[in-house]
Order: structure tokens, then sequence, then C-alpha cells
């Protein structure tokens, strides 16, 4: 049996599956959902071992004194035969059986032994999912997945258990097509993350903990999307981001704009002034040094973004925009993908309730956010802000800057290296037709995984703008989970010839 | 008896009708309290029949369907005798006897008939007072005054109760010190409204009604403050305020920062953007016109201004800010009482709690108010300010301004005019020093009265900066209210001479 018409074959038990795992309400934010998400990755563990993997655990994460929420390894030995079902003593107490699993489909194999050593691939996803609220904006129960016709709805039905649980089948599609039998052609890893909806907290700290075992060659990401369901492409870069608050303090309090109006500073027009001034007349960020180490765009970029089938007009509604604006000289699609950016994402200060109250006020404050593209070092970034900030506070002002974070840092892979040029091999082959190339503007644990375990990065996804991450009434196109399988399934072996 | 000696012989009694009067909690902007403003103005009308006013009347405001708060007018036409104890029917209803008179010392007199016409006199005050909280700020009851030393404490001891009082003492004080016995050279008119701590919703509409009993030669305004106890001063001005509110709409709702950031206009960038336009290097507002009519400072006003014991180390402390900063050109307090300002009082757009939330927010808002000098027209700022808007607003965003009323007109007092010299020498006497000129920086309902009424102003007050009107722990210095009725006194006669 090929790899397509395994998949076809098993589509309704793989959907079933994912509804059973959808149905477990895995918020990561809500600390009242802090036991789903531990049944979450128990789920997800079980399942893993009925599909063959011969190493399945549960890794806690965090500290002692503070810990994290439960992340999920498998790791298939390139050349290993399947496991069998889940060992006794490890079964996910109190939890109903995972998804079940055509048994009778399970491969029977022989262990190729003796060649050249494959290569290691580890596959990055997460098991958690958004809050739901405003709940009353969702047509049917988040936690109870439902089919409408092609699509699946749910919390969480591609971002990410979806584009998850597709690695599952296709595996077990490719052990099926595959002449041998039963073994992988490369070493499959998978860490499946319990805390990317809340920021990661502590994922660089398991990374650290765990780089021996999660040594790999490739890192596959499934947690993007594709431009358009019949444009099938893959992301080759997310930005980085710094984000920070600004305070401004000016006269010990409010004071009485009659009798001290136009004498004194006020600290709500020092901030307009400060970050009237983040960016020039061309739309780029004014903070002393922010583009010395952008890598530009190239050329061969910028035409293979030119390829996809981009119509503002569309991309103006989807935003709710009357208008785009942005840096002179680029494209909107180059400006959100390839270039950094500042944004005010809040501002305040002063009298904010109804009516007038005509002060000069003691404070103000803003909340700002930069993206960032490779190279940008967010450390870099940070301080140039504080730079900036200092620069533009007169007398009688005193400023604080602070950060949220370290940062994220951006990442970007190299469109021909090898395990791209593999991965979009394999979304051709499923898809039967030509694979472009895009990029996410937002920000991702991604370029930890690249720093941290020191190897490339290709994103293999299947989900699409329009499946309402993060919003009411998420949503998978059925078929396009299919087809991620389908391309996880050529994977393996495209990744194993190119090696 | 001589008016300092008729003063000082009478300020016991003085002082205990205003302690009567202060604990009348007048709050105007509390509606629980409007019974008690009720109360305020039949106690003070009680008073003036008693003071010997032959005509005193309670006024109310608004309009059928809309009351406002009762005004209290008076009126003792030149020449005329006092009138009896308070008529029967006409005292307060529920209510103590308003505060003792020494009745022993009421004036007998003979009414001066036959000579040329007196000019007549309006006195302007409001015995409405403003809210008291925070409440644990006021170290005793802000409705039970206490002496404390030469200082009486209590809400509206300075503003305005005081104020207003000193003028039925300087009344009696005049007639019983004028050789020719009871009746005063001038027409003397009280108008002291209820609602001036409410922003006077419904004056104007009461002056113009009244317009004709109103008719007067001045407007003499008891509701400001001299420079120092030591340092007498009268104010020649108030500026005039023109407030609103700046909306500015971009994205139909917040959008993620990541997806859309660097390429749809974001609000909060166009607020800081249009609000930093606001003022030029220079401190000048940038409004189109703005200067056009502003009244130049006389180089007479500036040499007075420059006698005042100015002290900016101690003006900067009063203020609680680090620096002062302004219009180049100009002193702080040319700054603060000749020149116009405009000041952003409250600004808010976006996220502003805690924690980070990436988003181009959906809105952005600001409140400025702008504080006008003569002769600028409140009308044509708030067309300028409009046009400001609308030139500073990109495509892709809606701009939406709005303000809370027509504004404030400012006002002026020729410091060479007639009443203002006659007011000067009646301080002068009082005070027995230089009186210099000082002018306010805020804004009141007195250009309204000399517009409707047509008659200049001149301002004659004995508070002080350190009153704390509107704070906690109000209180007026005791001396202070007795030198104002004492120049209340002497102003009748000056003007009378100079007329």
């Amino acid at each position: 049996m090929d790899v397509r018409a395994y998949v076809e074959a098993n589509a309704a038990g793989f959907f079933d599956a994912l509804k059973q795992w959808l149905a477990i309400p895995s918020i990561s934010g809500d600390p009242r959902h802090h036991g789903d998400v531990a049944r979450s990755a128990q789920w997800l563990a079980a399942h893993l071992r009925q599909t063959g993997f011969p190493i399945v655990e549960i890794w806690p994460t965090g500290e002692p004194g503070a810990p994290g929420l439960p992340a999920v390894y498998a790791e298939w030995p390139a050349g290993e035969s399947p496991a069998g079902e889940s060992p006794a003593g490890e079964s996910p107490a109190g939890e109903s059986p995972a998804g079940e699993w055509p048994a009778g489909e399970s491969p029977a194999g022989e262990r190729p032994a003796g060649e050249r050593p494959a290569p290691a691939v580890l596959v990055y996803g997460h098991h958690d999912v958004q809050p739901v609220e405003p709940l009353d904006a969702w047509d049917t129960d988040p936690f109870t997945p439902v089919e409408r016709g092609q699509q699946l709805v749910g919390r969480g039905a591609s971002d990410d258990k979806g584009q998850v649980l597709f690695h599952s089948l296709g595996v077990r599609a490719r052990l099926a097509a595959s002449p041998g039998g039963d073994a992988p052609p490369v070493t499959i890893k998978l860490l499946i993350e319990g805390e990317e909806e809340s920021g990661s907290p502590n994922f660089a700290g398991l990374l650290r903990r765990e780089r021996d075992r999660l040594a790999c060659d490739v890192i596959v990401i499934s947690d993007t999307t594709m431009w358009a369901a019949d444009v099938p492409s893959m992301c080759t870069g997310l930005r980085g981001m710094v984000d920070g608050q600004i305070d401004l303090y000016g006269p010990e309090s409010d004071l009485h704009s009659g009798n001290f109006g136009g004498a004194v500073p006020n600290p709500l027009h020092v901030l307009t002034s400060m970050l009237a001034a983040l960016h020039d007349e061309q739309g780029r960020v004014r903070l002393p040094g922010f583009y010395d180490k952008v890598a530009p765009l190239s050329a061969a970029e910028r035409e293979l973004f030119g390829r996809l089938p981009y119509d503002e007009k569309q991309w103006l509604a989807q935003a709710g925009s009357r208008a785009a604006a942005g840096e002179a000289g680029y494209s909107t699609l180059e400006r959100i993908w390839a270039r950094p950016t500042a944004e005010i994402n809040g501002m305040w200060g002063g009298h904010t309730g109804p009516g007038p109250k005509t002060i000069i006020p003691h404070e103000a404050h803003a909340k700002v956010s930069l993206r960032l593209v490779a190279h940008q070092e967010p450390a870099e970034v940070q301080a140039a802000l504080r730079e900036f900030v200092a620069a533009g506070t007169p007398p009688g002002i005193e400023a604080r800057v602070s950060f949220s974070g370290p940062g994220v840092r951006p990442c970007l892979c190299d469109i021909s290296a090898p395990a791209t040029v593999a991965a979009r091999r394999a979304m051709e082959r499923a898809f039967g037709t030509q694979v472009l190339f895009t990029r996410e503007g937002g920000s991702g644990p991604e370029a930890a995984l690249a720093d941290i375990l020191g190897a490339p990065l290709v994103f293999l996804a299947v989900g699409l703008n329009s499946d309402r991450f993060h919003a009411p009434n998420e949503r998978v196109q059925m078929p396009l989970l299919l087809k991620g399988a389908e391309a996880a399934a050529y994977l393996w072996e495209e990744l194993a010839a190119v090696w």
C-alpha cells in the first residue's frame, strides 16, 4: 500500500484520535487547566506508544520550586521496529485509553542493519492550547470537536494538536509503504511542548538539560501555516521580538493645567515626542544601529515572494485596515516577513475617564514591541531602545525602560540547504504541485531550538491563516492534515536521500 | 468709627457667621448635596437681609425640565437706607437663623438724594464648594470649621464663602464709617452663584435672563488669589480654555503585531506623531492661526510682573516638578499667565494592563486642553484643532474631534482703567502697601460676565495659593479676610470718586 492509500484508508481513525485529544482543554495559560495539560501529555504519550515509538517519555519542565508543564518526548531510532503496545505501568492513570489506532495495519517488518549512520530529525510541536475567551463567540463548544464539511472545529485543531498528530499518521504511512517494512530510514525524535501558548518559559532550559538526547541533524517545525489550501508553501523564517515598557515620570503629582500648564514638562508630551521619533519619514526605525545586522532580503527570495498570488485588497480586508503603511521600498509581505518593525502596543497616562480633567499628568507609559529579523540580536536591540529613550528624555522627566524578558531571536532557514530542499520535495510530492516559500511575521521558540541544538530548521506545516489560531471557532482543514501526514511520510526518505 | 476699627470690632461676629455657613456642605458636584446647596443659598439670603440689603432674592437657574442650583441676588441701591430684618414669609424654612449680626451696630442714617447717578457695581462670587474627597486626607471634618491660629480650616473657607462674606462686613464697615450715615455711595449688586464648582452650566443663561437687573458699570470678582499674605496683589486676567478629545480609529479590531506589524497604520503611532507636532521646537503651539489674535504682553505688565518676588526654585518645589519648560522667550510667570498653551491631559489606547500583548490597537485617544489668552476666541481655536487633526491624519485612520462645550473665553482687565485704579487704591489703603498685579492661569466664568453684561472686570480677592483650593484641609487666613472686608469698604467710595 502506498503512502497516500494508507493515509486515506486510516483517515477516519486518525480524526477520531484527534477528536479525543482536542477534547482535553490543555490551556497552559490558565492554572485551572494545568491538570488538563498533564492529561494531554499523557494522552499523547499513550498514543505515540500505540503508534509504535520505541521510546516515549513525559518530561517534566521547570525547576523543583517552580515546576512547568510537561513536554512529551518520543524517539524512533532509524532502522528499529515498532514497539509493542503501551507497556504496563506507563499507561496514563485515571485516563481513558488513548485514541485507537488500527492495530491490524501495523506493518510487520525487519530491521535494516549495518547501514551508514542515518540522520536524526527532531520534530517540534506543542500540545497546549490558547484560552477560549470570549466563549460566547464560539458557535460550538471549543472542547467538543465537530466536523463541518471538510473542517474540524475545536480549540487546538490547527494550533497545534492537528499538526502534531499528522506526524504519527505519517510515520505509520511511511512504514506501511516502505518495501523494507517496519523501520524508519531516519531517527525520528518528537519533542511536543506543553507551554508554547504561555511563552515557553521553561523551553530553553529543557533544551539545555536534554541537549544530548535531543541531538539531531535537522529540526522540523510543524506549527506554522501555508499560503492557501491550493497554494502550498513552506515558511522559511520567523521574526524575533523584543517587547518592553517605557515609564516616564514628571511632576510629583497631577498638576492643574491652568496653574501650571505651559511651564513644566508634561510627561505625555515627552512620550509623544519620543515615540513619534521612533520612525523616520521613510518608516524606518530610528533606534541607533537597528539595521546594522539585518540580513538583506535576497533577490531570489524577493522573486519567490513575488510569485505568491498576493492581493493587497484581500489582505487589507483580512486586516480590517483601510490602508497599508510601512517602510518605504518594501512590499507589504516583505514588510511583515523580512523587515524589522517597531509598534506601540499600548499607551496611557493622565485622565482617561469620561469628561474633561485639565491636568498635567504625573506619569505616562507606553508598551512597545520590536519585531526582529535575522541577524538582529535582542540584547542589542534592548540596549538601543534604552539609549533612544535616554536621548529623548528632557530635564525634569525621569524615564525607566523595562523588558518582559530577554527577547526572542529571529530565525531564518537557507532555502538552498539540503533539509529545506528535501522538505520542499516532500511537500511537492504530497500536494502534486510547486511549493512556494513564505515567512511569518510572528515570533516563536524556534530560534532557541536551532541555537541550542545547533541544527538547521525546516518548516513543514499545513495550517492556514484562516484557521483562526488563538480566536473563536478555531478549525483545521481535514484534507490538509492528511496532506501533512503524507508530506511527513515522504520527508523521512527525502531526508535520508540527501544526507 | 473708621472702617478698620469697625471691621476689627466686628471680626468675631463675622467669623461666627462664616463658620455657620461653612457648616453647610454645599457641594454642587454631588447630587446628594444639592439640598445643601439650596440651604446654603437660603442661609446667605437671610444673612444679607440681616446685613441690610434692601433687595435679596434666591434665583432659580436652568430650565423647567432641567433645573440648576440656586444663585443668590442682593441689591443695595446707592443712597438707600438699610432694610429691616428679614421679612416674614421669606425666612428660610426649616433652617436655623442665619449668622447673628450685631444689631446694635446697625447705622442709623438718612438717604442722600438728588445727586448725580451713582455707578452700579456687581460683585460676583459663589456659594457652592468642591467635593472633599479624599476625606481621610483632612485633619478635621471639612464641614466643622475650626480655627488654627490665624487660619480658619474648612471646605469653602477661601473658595469662595470667605471671600463672598467679607463683602457683607465691608458694606457695613463702609456705612458705619461714612459721615453721612447709612447709604452706600454706589449701587451694590451681589450675584453669588451655586454651580461654579460644577462648571457653571447655567450661569450664562442666568446672566442673559437677568441682564437688565444685573446691569452694571463694573464687575468685581472675589474668587481669586493674591501673590502672598505680605505681597498683596490684584489679578488682572484669567486664561480661557478649550478642551476636547481626539479619537483615532485604525484597523477594525486589534491586530497581532507579528502578523500585521509594520504594514498597517497604527493609531497610536499616528496619535503620537500628531501630538508631538502640537508644539514646535520653541514650545509654541502649532495650531493654524493660534497666535493671530493673542494680545501681546505689554512692557508695563512685564515690568510689573517682574517686580513680584518670584523664586523659581520655590515655584518648582510647589509644582513638584524637577524643571521648568515652555515657550521660548517668556518667563515661567509669563508662560502661565499671559501666553496660550496646549496640554495633553490624558491619553490611552491598546494594551494598558500588566505584561505584554503585542497588538496593533484598533483605537487611540487623547484628551487635550488649550488655555487661551485675550483675545483668542474659543470657537476659532476649536476649528483650528479640528483642522490640525485632519491634517495629521494619514490614509487608513479615521479621526474624530469633540469638545466638552463651547469653551471659556479669556478675560483681561486694563490696568489703567478707572475701575482697576480704584480697586488698587482700595487694596493699598487696606494693606498699607503697594499692590502689584498678577494674573491667573486658570479659567472661570468671569469672561461671560464681562461679555454678557458689557462691563469691565476688576478682581478684588485675598485668597492665597497656599489656601488649598479644591484640596484637603482648605483654609483661609483670617486676617486677610478682614483686609478684604476693609478693601471692599474702601472700594465703594473709590469707585464713586472716579466715576
